[in-house]
């Protein structure tokens, strides 16, 4: 029996290519780097402050599931961000081992030094699409916080340090509501000449969906290369997993996670945290794609930090796990 | 600047046509039909009771929705499932919307003839794609398990009543573990040829990602067209969305989700409900899909029946809606 072809706007192209045209087999080892962001988006979200030792701990373990980048805190004024205030205490403390990168938030000039001086060997800055919520956060447009950041760029290219770049608010803003596109493309394409050697694409509320991610990534990807790019998708809309498999269809093989889903509440109302990583790295196993991530240790990383910050993980797959499939 | 594309086995085919192919335009409205079974598999696998008239309060709630197809009950042995001992009652109590469908389970004759009394105007059988999961519960691998349906669809037939056709198991067991897409072609052709007007596909244990997925559906789609099919995704592993996701793709457009996640019990371990309803018309809406179905009124049926259940919303759009964005 043949199948019935249904068109429909949104998928027609791929549909038709997709399941009808022949696959063409390849031997390309596939592989997705995840930026695990745990102790820093995570933590920094989290109500309970744990103590500097923890959080090492949390990322010595982490460093042992074979993670490649693991955000490791901010250097951002503990006026600001109290959670991070131990941020020299907690770089310098980790066991840091060769092959993992452990950058470090730094929103200005002072920022980067602190890091610099306490070890950090890779920084990243923080712009946004949205002017409303760029003036609210930092008193800037978007344009304006980030010209903010070439003294960063600058030093740290002296220093030999690399600089990651986020976008956040790209497809939705607590202040504007939906976000053009091409407000996204202009902050990025700006961060990427600045020096950013990969940029971020942040859904900091989780408002975005399949329709929302394609519309910007139309855009965003004829702008910078994919494998330039990153997602950092939130799960406040539990759309985080749809979002991350359309970044995966443009081309984009970096994904920002955070161990259980640090950062969100649970059942608190639309505060939800990262994506959850072991949800995330089971979707892209099953998909046959490589991490490097062993899933069975990062689950036991899960729950030792759940146990500490006393709540139930985020992770669905966290939550059911009883071993690999 | 060109986008460097990077190929992977996965995505390949439709990677390189959904992102670089003029994308054609076309009007066709595209609408998504969706099975609410929220007071079936919902409530069937709650722990509390509810009584009759609460069953019935919720799918009257559910009818002023939008929704057009509301599985009402299950006419099993009460000996069995307990949850659903009132099922006539149900059945008789609701006050039926001209345009909406009410389904309900009926496992063998004797069930079929108990929901033909009460009014049933559609009923579902159910088999599964797992002889070790068939034999568990029913006693018959799945081949003989679905044979006993005869009866029910001949009858069906005499008295004008549509069946529509579930399989379980669709993709993982948790006997046999993976199932080989072959298994689920045998038993959904096989309820198609005997008349069902519909399969719905069931990762009963939400096992599922959108690489298993893809697998299944390559070989189903080919067997049956994919307008007689639905899917029911489980959310256990969190996967619900991206595998409903998947099945768009293949040009699925009839989904099973329960309302705010129902049968599922929050942070147990491995006991996760169905897809939440207010989560996959979220995204199906953001992705420009229709469902006829009102968010707002959805989430508020929601809101009453965990009320009622003294438990939080499973669906995260749920706990973050303050309106449409």
């Amino acid at each position: 029996m043949s199948f019935a072809r249904i068109p429909i706007p949104f998928l027609t192209c791929r549909s038709l290519a997709w399941s009808t045209a022949k696959r063409t087999a390849t031997t390309t080892p596939c592989e997705v780097r995840i930026v695990e962001v745990g102790p820093r988006d995570g933590l920094q979200n989290e109500p309970k402050l744990l103590p500097a030792a923890t959080k090492i701990e949390l990322i010595n373990r982490l460093s042992g599931t074979g993670l490649k980048t693991i955000e490791a805190t901010s250097f951002v004024s503990a006026k600001w961000v109290p959670q991070m205030g131990d941020n020299a205490e907690v770089l310098r403390g980790i066991s840091k081992v060769r092959g993992i990168s452990y950058p470090v938030l730094t929103p200005n000039i002072k920022g980067f030094e602190s890091a610099l001086a306490a070890g950090a060997e890779e920084v990243a800055v923080f712009g946004a699409a949205s002017d409303a919520f760029s003036l609210k956060n930092v008193n800037a447009t978007a344009a304006q916080a980030i010209e903010r950041f070439r003294p960063v760029l600058k030093a740290a290219k002296e220093n030999g340090v690399r600089v990651r770049g986020y976008v956040s608010t790209i497809v939705g803003c607590p202040y504007e509501g939906a976000i053009a596109p091409s407000a996204v493309v202009k902050v990025v394409e700006a961060l990427y000449e600045m020096g950013c050697y990969e940029i971020s694409l942040g859904d900091t509320i989780g408002v975005g969906t399949p329709g929302s991610m394609r519309r910007m990534l139309d855009e965003v990807t004829r702008a910078v290369p994919a494998k330039d790019l990153a997602v950092h998708c939130h799960d406040t809309y539990g759309q985080a997993l749809s979002n991350i498999l359309v970044s995966l269809d443009y081309g984009i093989r970096v994904v920002d996670a955070s161990v259980s889903g640090l950062g969100g509440c649970p059942y608190a109302r639309g505060a939800s945290g990262n994506a959850a990583t072991e949800d995330v790295v089971y979707m892209l196993h099953g998909m046959g794609l490589q991490t490097s991530v062993d899933l069975d240790k990062l689950i036991q990383v899960g729950r030792y930090i759940c146990t500490e910050l006393g709540r139930p993980s985020e992770s669905k797959v966290n939550r059911a796990w009883k071993g690999p499939q």
